[in-house]
């Protein structure tokens, strides 16, 4: 198998040696995939799946940082899947991690129901509004709803959890108000929630989330994430979650 | 008229040289209404109502810290609704400020429907479990929803507001779906939103919610507040809030 394919690069993940194969041009992770895996938990033995896994950095990520069983990341465009399939031979993960191709909104039908302790999103913030020609489509799939809604995202996600299972997604906080309505409504009890500012007094731009399948409401809201000192210059938490 | 009654203070509360007649065995205001008062927003000529105003303080501030025409406290506890009046008349607010005794659940009735362009709550933020004994019922409350429920606030206050009137509440983080759910449910859609960290690294223990009457979904999420410094040391903003 060669290894990458034109137009893709191999970058170091910073953490147990790990890399990841990703396209400059079609979509790179974020940092808020990489706060993600850094706000989520799973326990020892647990099943995870990843909705929406693009390049499959939150189970890559999630590997190294948890000891969970076994991680499943679904992801419904070609090319992502493949180049997430190929990092996951790379970095010799192919026992832990496994990729499926295929829509989220058919998760539970192809994933299993109620089969998973933790599920984990960084699902497209932006609704569509159409318009979009067919060259920026893979980058506006992962950014805007064109093929999945939240509803569609939180929805599957409460299925394929086990009751007391754990969502958690990240997201933008414009939207908390339907975020909150949408898992409340699917059983997905918020619980535990995390402001992330870019820097100290601006507003917050990413939310992370998470909500237990059946909890009992009460949510608990964490020191906010700061993540620049100074322009340039990131707060020591975000080094640390970035592994640096 | 006798200005201060037996156990009764009267407390300086550092603008414009207001003061403000307190009883400690009975219930003194607290950070929560002091940081309501500096989030809150009221414009040149507004109507403002504040629901469960207590001894006043939140009209009383906002009376020194906005241009709003006229604010009216609703106090169901006699007590407290007469310490209200006595501080608005040491202050020579009385042209601004009036001090209704009423039940919150009976606001819209009392002080009339969409006739407010801002509502301002410091409710009380414990569910009632019941089993108070009578001396401890004045402190329980202005703190346990003993005579009124987060849905009764929040529906008066939809009733009172015109269209397009803004609602300012502070509440605890940990009832915060409710608090959207019940929000939104009236029509109060959650506009902007500030978390009270009591220092930087811990969970938020406050949060200040605005919502707009017939408002459009779209929150946002300011910089967070931090209280204290180091024990003791509050942060520049907080005094800046407090006039200090």
């Amino acid at each position: 198998m060669t290894l990458l394919r034109e137009g893709e690069r191999l970058d170091d993940l910073n953490r147990n040696g790990l890399q990841i194969i990703q396209n400059p041009s079609k979509f790179c992770f974020g940092m808020d995939a990489v706060l993600l895996s850094g706000f989520a938990r799973a326990g020892k033995g647990d099943l995870v799946a990843d909705l929406g896994t693009g390049t499959g950095i939150i189970p890559i990520l999630m590997s190294a940082k948890t000891e969970a069983a076994h991680l499943t990341g679904l992801e419904i465009q070609a090319e992502s899947a493949d180049m997430a399939r190929r990092s996951v031979a790379y970095n010799h993960l192919e026992e832990k991690i496994s990729i499926e191709e295929g829509d989220i909104k058919e998760a539970s039908r192809l994933l299993g129901a109620a089969s998973f302790d933790v599920v984990t999103s960084n699902p497209p913030y932006m609704e569509y509004t159409g318009g979009l020609k067919n060259p920026e489509l893979p980058k506006a799939i992962a950014r805007h709803e064109v093929l999945c809604s939240l509803e569609d995202v939180v929805r599957e996600a409460s299925r394929l959890l086990k009751t007391g299972g754990h969502f958690f997604m990240v997201h933008r906080p414009f939207r908390l108000v339907e975020i909150f309505e949408v898992m409340t409504r699917y059983h997905l009890e918020p619980k535990r929630m995390k402001m992330v500012h870019p820097f100290a007094d601006r507003e917050a731009n990413m939310v992370l989330v998470e909500g237990v399948r059946g909890g009992r409401p009460m949510l608990k809201v964490e020191k906010p994430l700061i993540v620049y000192e100074k322009p340039g210059v990131y707060m020591p938490e975000i080094y640390d979650i970035y592994g640096y």
